[in-house]
């Protein structure tokens, strides 16, 4: 059976796995902190296409194939897939996973879409609705930079407080097979906005949704911050840390010590000029792939929240002056 | 319990219901075929906004609340929200929404986005992770023009073979009271593109997945055409339908009969130059909430398939010379 858990969370009746993974990204991420981890990493970032979208599709494909086949499944073994990215009506997903003729559900949630994908891949698992599934998301700075700032030849300058959108790509299978890291739970955020217009300062978007989103879990499943090993953002970088940091104190809570943040992790920050970190639809889903689920495999990490926070503007509504509302999903993984 | 049937389906152990419904839609549409049977239907297309955007998202806010209103439920009664509109990153959802603060997940399959967000709904429902949860779709015919084609103001010509974006939003509040429309099963569709690349002609890009999602929903029940009383497209329109015609008779199937489209439903093409017919994220959740559910609450119609058809384009993609995928959910809708 599964419950519902306080205001906004589910807890797993039997707890879907996260059975494999694979990632894969561009070059300047390979050269970043992160680098020899993932299982791809192309010099090239058209990665052989003609297109910046070409090549984000291209990403997608490959996560996903990398996934199925640490995992030993054929695309026909996998019964739904869930996918999104960064670009306008998701078309690096469309292209990405057309040829894998898997039943699709096509997702938006900004930079936090990794973090609705696993929550529906799980709860559509969970629910008895497949045995196995497939989660992807992707980001490309050269399609995301032309999408929603400057086509890279321009060569904008870019302020402090702006990110640097990842050229990657997470898929994550999904399912009843055992493995050594289990979804316990998720918390689903709603949509979190503090008025603010700035399209270049997306942490401090975001921070309020993940603020948001990390004491609805707390208080859902009844956990203080010291349950988890570690709580890990998408991509709030340095300025939404703080802000984050911030916001949680003021609730008498306190995530100093156990909080990471995944675009913070990607990059160096001061030799690879980043700004306030990276970010982007693949940032988390990468670094999760290659990073995080590695130390929960080996049981270094125990239990920990996994928060991607997203940015829900288009260049139509900030354009038009609208602010920028935020969101952020939880999920809960287990080593087991 | 709940049964994977066959390759793509979903048979709900507990079926939930399709407990309200709400649909507002602009002056065009009011003027149609099915006018007088929408709850709102505005004289002004802008719905007292400043912008085509901002317009649909209210749309999308008045079609929650008249569903909501319709039940006697509060906006925190409602546990989850599955929304989706056509515009880039899923701006009029993420406005419209915003106020409601239901935790929501984002979601785009173009024009089939009603039928992936009520199969959400219900896979939320009957998994046993909410009560009750809204789906809303939406669009609008200035906001899409300026995304996809050209502004209003550029009052270009329209190909015959192009369809006319409904103005208009459709919410459906999905839970576990009993009404009188129960949600059987659901067929989750997957990309199936034939290289069509003319962005003008939706019609012929999505006519093969609802053929493709059709004959596979009939595969997984083991249904027979005849044992739908209707079978419904979302916006084929005219030069989609005689595709759909010709590719379920090479299948050996006939749904002559008892097909339906909501695009040929909610204009007349004769004196509204409508074209190929109604089209975008709202006909179909619209005609759903106007016109079918009705027939089913009366039980008129015993059982229906609802296939809402998208085509997955970008301005992007196509004008990076891409062909343009479809895709088409299957939703049985039955009279209880």
């Amino acid at each position: 059976m599964n419950h519902m858990k306080g205001m906004q969370s589910i807890l797993f009746g039997e707890s879907p796995f996260l059975t494999s993974s694979g990632s894969v990204v561009g070059k300047k991420e390979s050269e970043g902190p992160l680098g020899k981890k993932f299982d791809i990493a192309s010099d090239d970032d058209l990665f052989g296409e003609q297109t910046w979208e070409a090549a984000e599709s291209t990403m997608q494909t490959m996560a996903c194939q990398l996934a199925m086949k640490k995992a030993g499944v054929m695309p026909e073994e996998i019964r739904y897939l869930f996918g999104g990215d960064l670009l306008r009506q998701g078309i690096a997903t469309s292209m990405g996973v057309e040829e894998l003729k898997i039943p699709m559900f096509g997702l938006f949630g900004a930079c936090s879409t990794s973090g609705e994908a696993i929550a529906l891949a799980s709860m559509t698992v969970a629910g008895g609705y497949a045995e196995q599934v497939l989660a992807v998301t992707s980001s490309h700075f050269g399609s995301a930079e032309k999408e929603f700032r400057f086509p890279l030849g321009y060569a904008n300058q870019r302020p402090l407080s702006a990110s640097w959108t990842v050229t990657g790509s997470g898929a994550f299978l999904v399912g009843k097979k055992k493995s050594h890291v289990r979804i316990g739970g998720v918390t689903i955020g709603k949509i979190v906005d503090y008025g603010m217009k700035d399209s270049q300062n997306m942490g401090a978007c975001m921070a309020p949704a993940a603020c948001d989103t990390i004491l609805q879990n707390l208080a859902d499943f009844g956990y203080q911050t010291s349950d988890y090993d570690r709580i890990i953002t998408g991509d709030l970088g340095y300025v939404g840390q703080t802000i984050l940091f911030d916001l949680i104190r003021k609730n008498g809570e306190d995530i100093k010590e156990n909080h990471m943040d995944c675009g913070m992790l990607i990059f160096d920050q001061k030799t690879q000029n980043t700004n306030a970190g990276g970010s982007g639809c693949g940032c988390a889903a990468a670094t999760l792939s290659a990073y995080i689920l590695p130390k929960l495999e080996k049981g270094e990490w125990k239990r920990i929240l996994f928060v991607p926070t997203g940015a829900l503007m288009s260049t139509v509504s900030y354009n038009e002056g609208e602010s920028v509302p935020g969101i952020a999903h939880g999920i809960i993984l287990e080593h087991c």
